[in-house]
């Protein structure tokens, strides 16, 4: 049995009692892990309130893992005891359709097995997230952390970096790229980050300038502010890309005006209607509006390995696990810079 | 002084007057050309009633223009007298900007010169467009025609033809592509021509099955009723490419839940806000909505040429210039295969 927080009802207050959770036993192909931190994404929180109306209770929630190699499966090759690994969104997939078959087990066909609140595609059983003392995963779906990158502070690479990683090398971003953040939160400072070290010039365009010195320190060379209609105005056409990370339902129509000529916009956070656009400011310079949903096994890698050459962490608050409905309520009131990382060691 | 067919007014009676346009005198780097036949574009009625609010009279519509060269400036040398030759959505740009250096004048940061309705950019005056016997254009806008393409068919492949070539280009579709098109109209049966002469798999999306043998016969080799939603549900996912040539306001969602893995959907009709969608539809599988205008001089000469060696021209109702209001009227009841082509020799 292994210690972890559980969610036993949408009820915030029942989420204040560790549970002891059942791991699977190790398959051939699995790798056992101890964690020792774990990110709290937005997911988390709406999963464990169910707010979509789809949690399985008890709920582990959790997909921003690192922790350390503790026991290996026989056929297992990439790891050994010991070796400091990543856990992301997804833990299984079908491993046989086209998606699969090109990497993108995040497309699977078939729907990748989320790594909580989904079912073991082998036992039928729960899957259980990171805000446990361990967890056992199919070695295809673990990712090597990089020795040198301190594991308190790397979690929200797993899911946040990621999700700015992919498009940003979808839509080939790089030296020369004039490039816009828009929201300044988990994902938005990981795209600042990632975005200024891939060569970009980076905007952060945010509702407040009391945040432009940390947007600086983050990596942008700009701030615009989103309430200024005339800096707006001034800034219509510039970028060539734009991660728009706002959380909830929003008008596009401010943003598609700053797009030059082909230019991509990006959303990650609003999963929900969107305010009507005009489709005129799509059509007039043939721009785009683009989804992105976190990133292959592949690009995970190719961006951990990426932040351990130059460096990369994203900002982080370490807090305890009985701080964690906290960390939720402190979120909600946008009260984080960028990202709770629970210090698994307080559990059990 | 030229005959050409003026709306004096937003009035459509006032259309049904021909006027005496004076054409500009040859400048060095111009191409006189003689008017053979205009296509007719849904534009040239919006503008011709004042729809955008825009319009300055008198307005001789037309940007589908195909006829031969009567005369040459002293420093022409792409063409020479008695050459065919095309004029599609614009007659002149800066030359200047990042754009027309890159040979995407449609794009120019100081906004092209439309064929007509714009302002000529030596003198000021009055563009005025297709719907005449006689035009003047500088030559680097003016497109060589293939020899074996019907001159009274091809007109409409200077806007309708560039406007589904484009996207179907930019976004790489080719053998193998799964390709639908909304909408049988002047753009969408240009978009089901031409993807299929690009060896995608095209499959027409319609409100009528009434439709089918049409769509079979310009290439398709699939017809969808979009009002079917069982058909619909089955088609969910199955499309790389979706050509959306609705020329209103509309709901994007049931055709985003048509979009495979990173596929892409392209809007070139509404130029109008468009219904709030989902963006969990666009974020799961990284789903693009692009929008497309026209296309640029190097991309219609591509296209122009392509329909030469595979011998693509559209279907064309010709008519002669005192039907041009009854045409329009035709076009607002969906009542033309495909495209009307004024044939120039009954002006004047």
């Amino acid at each position: 049995m292994t210690a972890s927080l559980a969610y036993g009802t949408p009820s915030a207050d029942a989420a204040l009692a560790p549970m002891q959770i059942e791991r699977r036993a190790l398959r051939s192909d699995d790798v056992a892990i101890d964690i020792t931190h774990c990110g709290i994404c937005h997911t988390d929180l709406h999963q464990a309130r169910n707010d979509w109306g789809s949690t399985t209770y008890p709920c582990v929630p959790g997909h921003e893992i690192v922790g350390r190699v503790t026991a290996i499966g026989p056929t297992v090759t990439k790891f050994a005891v010991g070796d400091p690994v990543g856990v992301g969104c997804f833990v299984d997939s079908c491993q046989a359709c086209a998606a699969c078959a090109e990497g993108k087990e995040q497309q699977c066909l078939q729907r990748v097995t989320p790594t909580y609140n989904g079912k073991d595609r082998v036992t039928g059983e729960p899957t259980f997230g990171g805000y446990s003392q361990r967890i056992v995963v199919r070695q295809k779906f673990v990712l090597k952390m990089p020795p040198n990158l301190d594991l308190a502070r790397a979690a929200p690479l797993l899911c946040a970096g990621i999700t700015a990683w992919a498009p940003l090398r979808r839509w080939k971003v790089g030296p020369g790229s004039k490039v816009a953040v828009v929201g300044l939160g988990g994902l938005g400072h990981m795209g600042v980050k990632l975005a200024a070290a891939l060569g970009a010039e980076v905007t952060m365009i945010t509702t407040s300038i009391s945040k432009t010195a940390d947007a600086r320190a983050l990596g942008a060379t700009h701030v615009l502010v989103s309430t200024d209609a005339e800096a707006m105005q001034a800034a219509a056409g510039k970028f060539d890309f734009i991660y728009d990370t706002i959380p909830r339902r929003h008008d596009l129509n401010p943003y598609l005006m700053l797009l030059g000529r082909e230019a991509v916009l990006v959303i990650v956070g609003a999963v929900e209607l969107l305010e009507p656009f005009h489709s005129g400011l799509l059509i007039r310079n043939d721009h785009v509006i683009a989804g992105s949903m976190v990133g292959s096994l592949p690009a995970t890698q190719e961006m951990l390995d990426f932040c351990g050459e130059h460096d990369i962490l994203p900002l982080c608050e370490t807090i305890r696990i009985d701080e964690v409905n906290t960390a939720y309520e402190r979120m909600l009131a946008n009260d984080v810079k960028y990202r709770f990382v629970i210090d698994m060691a307080t559990l059990g």
